[in-house]
Parts: structure tokens; sequence; C-alpha cells
């Protein structure tokens, strides 16, 4: 339903989650959160011939896991809307290739799966598709040669920097109400930047979205962090969660710490060495198409406010001197 | 409305194009469409220190002067759906963070355009949105040094290469029925590959897709050619357009060719010197949000079925020896 000048939209016909599915690499699946994933791959090659090629079969197969559980063959599903880190979102259009779903190629950097999921529910919603996948994608390997360095030149790494998580999370969304977990409503995000220029501080330079895109769903919905088990943003690591924090309180938000998730700080243990915690299209999506989702249909958690977030910076831009403009998306998932 | 097992999407509440912009650059502007672009740009640069920023730039006006012919101020657009070509979609993402207007990040590559009015009319027909721009860009020097060498080299490109455009256009579509011209129906595209491999011959890597979708939407709504005034294709050249074709005959489809233009092949004239044709986001974008609505809104054309196409490779998936898979949108505009 349509509120005048608001930034969140109301899936007024039930949208629920029919099935998920979240596949991650092996540094991911030593982590805190690893029995939480379906599969856990060991060759962070898959057998393909390079890494790009590697996350494009590992996103198109969590999309089929998740259509497998859900009983539903790949030409029953409505569309695919998905998206990961490389130019030309490669490992999603290839996927959709190997898949022949129709598909929608979103880009929205680590905030694609949350994009995804507005979209994915605003169409099923409508009643103009059936039913849907939204998934996402990232690959550490691919994600360093694409946005820093090449991983053969052995960079070290500062404090602040994330680790793109090398993981995929598919859901499989469908009108009606067959599921426990249903999307209720969506907040839309709008493009901020705080001049960081610093490719390994991501944290900092997406936190003010992140804090935009949360005053805004609350400021629409009349909820706070009261309303949500888990608000879980996806990915501000320790440090940006930090300044997400202060953010919030300074717009007047009354923060409860212990509601307040980030994927990126959850996906790694402190022993793995991976400094600020994670990051990459696939850290939210895996942990929300696992870990959440899981916790919710056991009953665990009632209602998620998931909040993706995306560093719109290309490695041209950076080397051209600008700093990272950041967008945030925040989509809610409640019990039935 | 939903009809099991199609790709087509109705709007059934009405979508009306509000208003519209169009930007070319220098070349576009002696091509034979000239008169019809709002703004003719004469320094590609458009006084920024990259081509990038020029892109995004151009952009940024074109979404701004939709916005001005509607007389809203920016604040009161509900959403920006836009994408370039651009690895990461810097172009849109920086002309986002300039606009302030909530921002969906697309990557269809030349199909774009098809794309965001796709879905942004989706979102406008349900009433979650009560308006939205939706937009593309592309600039000849972005895109010759993302997808195939940095023009510094002066690489001779074969006959069959295509001219990326550099253009913008923005389509301001609100629910209503205010505009003479509505956005009635839009057919999802699958991602086909018929494992043609050269950066320079993408007419023919997407004249699949684009037969597809077409043969797609013809089912789905039970139209033909006789239906539409033009269905214009964006952009497959002169020579995808021959192969377009015969890849409708073979599926059986009675082609009307006098009704049948591609985008890239109309933008510039022969003695342009760029080969097979046009081709980019800004393509299609300029030409639909020039030519062919301000034709529509004279009333000389009824009816148009545009069909944005996109080749959805990367500099890297070339590299690595992969073909050009493929996806094309179509979207019906009609008179009211």
């Amino acid at each position: 339903m349509s509120r005048s000048g608001m930034r969140t939209i109301f899936y007024d016909s039930p949208v629920s989650v029919r099935a998920h599915a979240s596949i991650a690499g092996k540094k991911e699946g030593q982590g805190p959160l690893a029995s939480s994933f379906d599969v856990v791959i060991e060759d962070d090659l898959l057998g393909q011939k390079s890494w790009e090629f590697a996350e494009s079969e590992m996103l198109r197969r969590a999309v089929e896991l998740a259509a497998q559980r859900a009983e539903l063959p790949t030409e029953a599903i409505g569309a695919l809307l998905a998206g990961d880190l490389n130019a030309q979102i490669i490992s999603a259009g290839f996927a959709a290739r190997a898949l022949g779903i129709p598909f929608l190629g979103l880009y929205g950097a680590c905030s694609t799966m949350a994009e995804a999921l507005l979209v994915g529910a605003e169409m099923v919603s409508n009643g103009n598709l059936q039913n849907a996948v939204c998934a996402a994608s990232s690959h550490f390997c691919t994600a360093e040669r694409q946005f820093r360095f090449p991983l053969e030149l052995g960079t070290q790494r500062p404090p602040s920097a994330q680790w793109t998580a090398t993981a995929a999370g598919a859901l499989l969304i469908e009108g009606g109400d067959r599921g426990d977990v249903r999307v209720t409503c969506g907040t839309l995000g709008r493009v901020i930047d705080l001049k960081v220029k610093d490719a390994n501080h991501m944290g900092a330079a997406m936190a003010p979205a992140v804090c935009d895109t949360i005053v805004g769903h609350f400021e629409d919905t009349g909820r706070d962090f009261a309303y949500y088990d888990r608000i879980a943003t996806g990915d501000l690591g320790r440090i940006g969660r930090e300044i997400l924090m202060e953010l919030l309180q300074k717009r007047g938000v009354d923060v409860n710490e212990n509601r307040l998730m980030d994927c990126g700080a959850s996906i790694y243990g402190p022993e793995q060495d991976v400094h600020a915690g994670g990051s990459g299209c696939g850290c939210i999506a895996s942990v929300l198409s696992g870990y959440l989702i899981k916790r919710m249909e056991s009953g665990a958690l009632a209602k998620v406010l998931a909040v993706g977030s995306g560093a719109m910076l290309s490695l041209l831009s950076s080397q051209q001197g600008e700093s990272i403009p950041s967008v945030a998306y925040a989509v809610a998932l409640e019990r039935a």
C-alpha cells in the first residue's frame, strides 16, 4: 500500500519464504555459524577453471538446492533476482544462463540480497509472479582482485579490512501463506557518502547508509529496536558495527546492543585472523538463508530486520581518488 | 495480474509516462535522430575529471531534467531505477549519490533501461511508489576501456563492431492516467548463449535472446507484429537486426520489416563510420526517452514494444575465453 513520501513498501498480500539454501567456503565452514550452512565446500575452485566460475557455480547450486527443497523444477520459478560483486555481475549472469530462469540482474554490492528480496517480494506480492528466487554470492578470491590487489601480491591487510566471504545464499519466496516466515515490508535506501576513501575500511563507509535506512524504516513503520528480535546488518564488521551504534544514538535511536547482529562480525571467529570481520554479497545472503531463517523456523527468533549494505565503489573509482558511496536496504521477516 | 507459467507482467493499474529526458554526445547529435534529443553535449568530459564521471553527470542531468519537466523536486521522486555498463555501475551509483533519490541499482548491460522500466512500472502500478525515474547511460570512452581496449591503443574495429553511444535517457513514470502514454505490460528475459565469443560482434550474441523474449511476449499476449507500430530493439545494430529477422522467421513469426526498428541501427547515419551501428545502455535509453516517446506523444506512433537487450560479458569473462550470454526485456508502451 502506498504511503506518500515514505521509503517503505508494505507487502499487503502475504509473501512466504518457501525454501532456503546456504553454501559456504572452507573458512566460513570453520567459523561460529558452521553448522547453519547447508553445504560447506572444501575446494575454492569447485572444479571450475576460474574463481569467478566457481562463484557462479556456488550461486547456481544454492538456487537449485532451494528449488529442490520446494520440490519445484527450475522451469516453475517465475524469476531469479540475483547479483554479485564482479564487474558486470558475471557470476550471477552465468548462473542464470545455466539455470534458464527468467533473470533480473541487480547490483547493490553487499546489499544485493536485501535489494533482491525487496524487489522480488514486491513482484510476488503483486501476484505478477507466483514465486521468485532471491540470491547473491561472493568469493574471497574474485573480490580481492576486483576491488583491491591480485592475491598473488600477498598484500598485507590493515586491521580495519574485512574478509570477503566465499558463500552464497538463496531464498525461494512465493505468494500465499504456506511458509512459517513472511516477508512483510522493505525500506529503500539512498546513496550516502561521508567521504571515506579507504577500500580497506568499508564498515566506516557503509555505516551512515545503514543508519539512514534503519532510521527511515523506524519512522515509516513506527517500530523500534524493541519490535525486532534481531536487526541483522550485513556487513559492517566489528568496527562498522560500533560506528553504526554511535550514529544511531546520535539520531536518537534507543539501541539495544543485544538485538543488533552484524553478519560480517558473526561469520568468523576471533581466532580466524580476518581482522574486522566478513563482507561480500554472499555473507548476509548465506547467514540470512542459513542461520537466521533456521532460527526463525525453529521459533527462536520471531521478527528479524535484515539490513544489507553495499559500498558502491569500483577499482576504477578508487584509482580516480573518489570516496565510497554506500546504500542499504532493510527487509522485515516475521513469523506468521 | 498473474497468469501461471508466463513471463509477462500486466500492469493492471495505469502507469503513465509523466516526463522524459534524453541527452546525447556530439557524434550522436550529428546523426539522423539529432533533433529528437533534448540536449546535445559538445564536450565528452562535461567538465568532469574522467569519462566515468562525465557519464555519471550526463545521467544525473537526464534524471533532473525529467523531474523538472514533471515539476517535481527530486525529493518527491519515490525511486531511481538505473544502471550503466561500468563495473559496479559507478556512473549510476554516483549519480544517485548526487540526486539523493532512493536508489535501486540494476545491471542488464544494454537491456538496463527496459529492465528498469519493467521493474519500476511494477512498483508504481502496485501503488507502492507514487512515481519513479527509470534511467540508463553509456559513454563510448568508458565502454571501450571497460570491455575491449584502452582508446589510446587506437585499435582497429572490425565491420561487425558497434559503437557505444554517449547518451543517457530518463523516463519519469507515475501511477494514474495523467500522461498520454502508458506502460501496459513487460516480458522478462532468460539468459541465452549461442556461444558467440567475439566482443566485437554483439549483435550476433544478443539476437537469440531478443528473439526468445519477443516470441515469449507474443505467446503470452496473443499479439504479433501487426499489433505494434514499432518493435524497437536496442541494440542489435544492422547485422544483429538481420540475424533477428531470420531467427524470428524460423520460429514462425510473420516479421514486418517496416515495423522493426533497431535503436543502434538508427542512431548513426551510414556516413558516420560506426560500422554495424550503435550500442550501450544509453542508446535505447535516449532513443526511447527522445525519438520514440515524442513520436508517441505527437500521435505518429500509438503502440511501441521496446526490447532492450544486454550482453552479459565482462572483460574478465572474455579473457577467460567464455562466450557471451545475453538477456532481453520487452516493455509495451501504448497511447491511452
